[in-house]
């Protein structure tokens, strides 16, 4: 006789925990065999009305929800080995349930990251998703942000500030008339593109690599922080896409928006010099963008950007923070 | 220039840190050895008014969160390797911070469970901890919910229903005069007593074994399911403590009402006969009392509760459910 929740898990997830090791989520733990790897480890949690809003399609929330982790997973080199994920939800309504499986399967399929496990409980307040997701490495060998080098070369995959556009649109911030435009950027902010292709980059590489989830510039000062070094980034050459390029164009956005927006999802690497071209060989291979954006400096000074003519440019601000 | 958030969890999160996989909460993952082992993990959410009141002190809401995940590990005969944990606040109390702190460094510490990592989210709605925590096992010998077969007699760690009475008295549904009664039955809400000591004798001489968190009968029942068996249960032989068995003398709760409530975070194994000897003796040296309530029979019926003339029980409600 299964209790609601049971029945839930049954209906809805249970498709989607493919591997032995979930133990069909009819037990209390799910089981993932060490091998020889290390475990990377990444949880992040996202809540309706901060990250993403009530109106969002339940698959795109699912899809969200994994994407920022497997983001995690891909910056230290990993390859993804699964999650569990805590759901808590204000009721049981089982058509969104039955699209937020939808789209969580979809993406566990695609990403080769199933279900192991998870708590399905109820809450009076915003529907709140934490996943918890685990990637394997060689011992050893995982991708810190602490060991970037003077010299090495910053290079940041994809496109930077789209994200946050479409968060500005959907929040009245910003007005884009153009439908094209605003589609791309809401489908940007919605569904993060996890640079899952770029891992096997990252990890034969790269020295340090982070995801850009915060803003570029504040998670470059972490990079920086954190591997006890400096950095010069040269501003015109952070990589926009067209749509970011003419919101800039039109006065609705700035460069300080764009770098310190969040929820980017895009990977940041210092590469040495030598290995660069390799890097950058096997990110095209991956078919994933990658641009060079400046270098790291000795120094504990704040990261430099500088403009096309070499004047710094002073940011006001750089990443979002929700407290 | 730390952002809000990474000033949070530097100041009261990295002490618990401890473990040099954790690499100093800095990055955006954590790394763990995986060795030759099998890594269980489990993962549980408290909710604020739903797994833990507003009015609980911030230490108990910690030592909660860590304790309900222990106590699956524990039933699963894992030895805890470390956790994760992500927080949604409504906001950034320092007081209530330091103090929850506080209570998840000595509970890490108790039991061995370094922090490995975290996510901190702002939350418009109630408090919500999602904890994933991991165990070590040798290859293969994780304790199931799906082995137990006909003949295993069944055994329950320390006593049920107080944390349901606990809660009870929180609520406001019954009133206890006696203050020792009652501070015990809330202690057993508030914080519940993971049998981790237990793991050893769980993993050298269980058949199969789950935590009860959800009601004895309930989980009894999910056992039997998992196993494809049923059981038959002595009533007047579940461990019951003195708090509750005054109350039960008093009225003020009923057998069905102990069984069927949920958080009492004992553990419920199956025993081949011929090692229920051996299990006592362990357990015994664990300091953990273990009482034999029942045994385990052939077929698919609801497991039958017998009263002291041998008569059946009929249980209305067999466990509680969010949904």
């Amino acid at each position: 006789m299964p209790s609601g929740e049971d029945d839930l898990i049954g209906r809805y997830f249970k498709p989607i925990a493919t591997d032995p090791g979930a133990l069909g989520l009819a037990d209390d733990a799910a089981v993932l065999k060490g091998g020889g790897d290390d475990l990377v480890i990444t949880t992040d949690a996202i809540v309706e009305g901060v990250h993403f809003l009530s109106g969002d399609p339940p698959e795109t929330v699912a899809r969200k929800a994994l994407r920022v982790n497997l983001s995690d997973l891909a910056a230290k080199g990993a390859t993804p080995a699964g999650f569990v994920m805590s759901l808590a939800l204000r009721n049981a309504d089982e058509d969104w349930l039955a699209s937020f499986a939808r789209g969580l399967f979809d993406d566990a399929t695609a990403f080769h990251c199933p279900l192991l496990g998870g708590d399905t409980v109820a809450t009076p307040g915003p529907l709140t998703i934490s996943v918890t997701a685990f990637g394997r490495m060689p011992p050893g060998e995982t991708i810190l942000r602490s060991r970037a080098k003077p010299g090495d070369r910053i290079v940041v995959s994809g496109t930077i500030g789209d994200a946050s556009l479409g968060l500005a649109i959907l929040t009245g911030k910003i007005i884009v008339g153009d439908v094209d435009i605003r589609e791309s950027l809401l489908d940007r902010y919605r569904v993060p593109q996890p640079r899952i292709s770029l891992s096997g980059a990252v990890r034969s590489y790269a020295r340090a690599a982070m995801d850009v989830s915060d803003g570029l510039a504040g998670d470059l000062a972490k990079l920086c922080a954190a591997s006890r070094v400096s950095a010069v980034i040269d501003a015109a050459s952070v990589p926009l896409s067209d749509a970011a390029r003419a919101l800039m164009e039109q006065g609705q956005t700035c460069l300080e928006s764009v770098v310190s927006g969040g929820d980017d999802y895009e990977i940041l690497s210092t590469i040495a010099e030598d290995r660069l071209g390799a890097f950058a060989g096997a990110a095209r291979s991956a078919g994933v963008a990658v641009t060079l954006i400046g270098t790291i400096v000795a120094g504990n000074a704040a990261p430099k950007w500088l403009d096309a003519e070499g004047q710094e440019i002073a940011l006001g601000r750089l990443s979002y923070s929700h407290f």
